[in-house]
């Protein structure tokens, strides 16, 4: 088994050295470790965020451990050398196209929601976002026009693509309470015409669960109105950008929330994919012991499941993620004082 | 002074008829009333959502005051005749550019948010959202290709375009809190790309109002995280329709909230507009007395503000809204149990 470690800028080197000593401690016999660099710190090393021999080394893994990018020392860099390529580049060269951010409470921690306490305990829904097409990766440039310099950005998809992440979210749906929604803007758009045809197509293949579909308007209306009213949503790149993250935000507690994004190679223990925490790179606080490794942690317990086949590490480690948020161990995001290191050290002795 | 009335679909003549009465309430003199048909039942009477005869009549009038377009029966319609062309018709048509959506609360309505009371309570923004341009006009389309057939639609924005919305954005910053938030993904597009240059270029001649930049996703969670903090956000079409939807879910009580729909052309009395109820046709609840009428008084109240001058006007009808609430006239969408009827009298009832 082979992991590619990838930690990153900003506070990612922090969380991921915690989450790799929760791996260490799971003692797995067989298990082959790389680091790589991506990011910023990639750019400083090798001028690019994301080298060739970075990208070698995803491939030749069963699985890639992800902390974060981005830094502020990039802003003026042009757009193919800022950080955010490097998980651009390695979502689009791997082929991972379904991204997975599961967004959920922690019974206890409502309160740290802006949302009344028992809105945001009602949360448990999952975002399946598509990663490899859309407005995202499209022609786009720059050209003349009688209104000057325009900007532009060509949006599609197709009925491959739409039925492949629609697969994934009917899956998903079926693995969770078999309710799916399907999130497009086919009043308006073309692209969302195609996704939902295909999504109603590939329906046919999953009798069991019970699909709807909503404008990206009002699910942005709904997921604050009455989020519990989700189980599993499917959409685009460009729409699961700004809901996951929304949705993430209703949780409340963004330090908490891991998410996965799955290729369809086949590794010998499971599906390849990479698995990083959505709180990204924090450069205000890198560097000072603050940020909370939950997420990270969480996101290597995700790996641990869908990667490498090992349900039961995977809830050792969500199990002793639990215990420790009710033991109270909380870093400052969460209210608490716990450092870095002292979360890291709690999870470590729950799990041995 | 002439004000075309579109009432369309679903509660929409309801609510536009409460509208009517306020605006009769007022006497102003010299005041032509024409009526138009839009949506559903224009194209049941004329077979198009948008007939020419609307159209003319807009172009004819000094402001559009609009109820709402929508009804399950159109589902099964091909997109050019659904109810929804209308509205988008009639925005590009009319070169109604800049859309305002103003979310505040009512104080002493916090609780129908489902946000906590005092995060509920902070919320007082203007959405400023592009209505021409952005992927809703580009070319679109249908095309082959190697995964099957393929949706296409072209996002874009050009320095014109970008600079009159910025101007509308910095306009309306500076007659509130100088504080303006430009909301992009200028990570991923080239559209953003040029958005966020031709912004900061407008800037340069606002230099009281505080300028930011921030991305889509970003802009999502903070909405729900510290809505407090923003005073003017302006945006493209897309990523306005999903913020000022999610912005109006946040303040929680939609059957309150208006808007403005601005063009370029002068009146004698001010600027020709267009002005509507967000809360759309909820065909649902047509035609039972419920619908909530205070979101369209409160549209007209922003027409003889922005498109007639009547800024005193537009203040008598504001205060009367206020002064029934804080009276407890409520509708079943706020938890009282009012009729259309009964809360538009209320309203004529403090205008006289
Ligand atoms: C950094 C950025 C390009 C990226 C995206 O938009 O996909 C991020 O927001 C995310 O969601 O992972
Ligand atoms: C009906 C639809 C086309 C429209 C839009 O997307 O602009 C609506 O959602 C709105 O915001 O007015």
């Amino acid at each position: 088994m082979k992991i590619a470690i990838f930690a990153g800028d900003g506070i990612g080197p922090e969380v991921i050295a915690q989450a790799r000593r929760v791996l260490e401690a799971l003692s797995l016999p067989g298990l082959t470790l790389f680091e790589g660099d991506v990011g910023a710190a990639a750019y400083r090393r090798h001028g690019h965020p994301l080298p060739p021999e970075t990208l070698e080394m995803a491939r030749a893994a069963d699985a890639v451990l992800f902390g974060a990018v981005g830094d502020f020392s990039c802003d003026d860099l042009p757009r193919e050398l800022r950080p955010e390529q490097a998980i651009l580049g390695l979502r689009s060269e791997l082929g991972l196209f379904a991204n997975l951010r599961p967004a959920a409470g922690f019974p206890g921690l409502e309160h740290l929601s802006s949302l009344k306490p028992e809105v945001a305990r009602s949360i448990d829904l999952l975002v399946v976002r598509e990663l490899n097409g859309d407005v995202y990766f499209g022609d786009k440039g720059e050209r003349g026009s009688a209104g000057g310099r325009e900007g532009w950005d060509m949006m599609s998809y197709n009925e491959a693509e739409v039925r492949r992440i629609a697969h994934a979210g009917f899956r998903a749906a079926m693995g969770r309470g078999k309710k799916l929604t399907s999130v497009d803007k086919a009043n308006v758009l073309e692209t969302s015409r195609i996704w939902r045809e295909t999504v109603i197509e590939v329906a046919q293949e999953y009798p069991e669960v019970e699909l709807d579909h909503m404008y990206v308007d009002n699910a942005a209306m709904q997921l604050v109105k009455s989020p519990g009213q989700f189980d599993t949503i499917v959409t685009g790149n460009l729409f699961g950008d700004i809901l996951s993250d929304q949705a993430s935000a209703c949780v409340g507690s963004i330090g908490l929330l891991a998410s996965a994004s799955l290729g369809e190679r086949q590794t010998d223990y499971g599906t390849f994919g990479l698995y990083e925490p959505i709180h990204g790179s924090a450069p205000d606080i890198a560097g000072q012991g603050k940020a909370n490794p939950v997420a990270a942690v969480l996101s290597l317990a995700m790996l641990l499941r869908h990667s490498l086949g090992r349900e039961e590490d995977a809830v050792r480690i969500e199990r002793a993620v639990e215990a420790i948020l009710a033991d109270g161990v909380l870093g400052g995001d969460l209210g608490g004082s716990a450092s870095t290191q002292e979360v890291g050290d709690a999870i470590v002795r729950k799990i041995v």
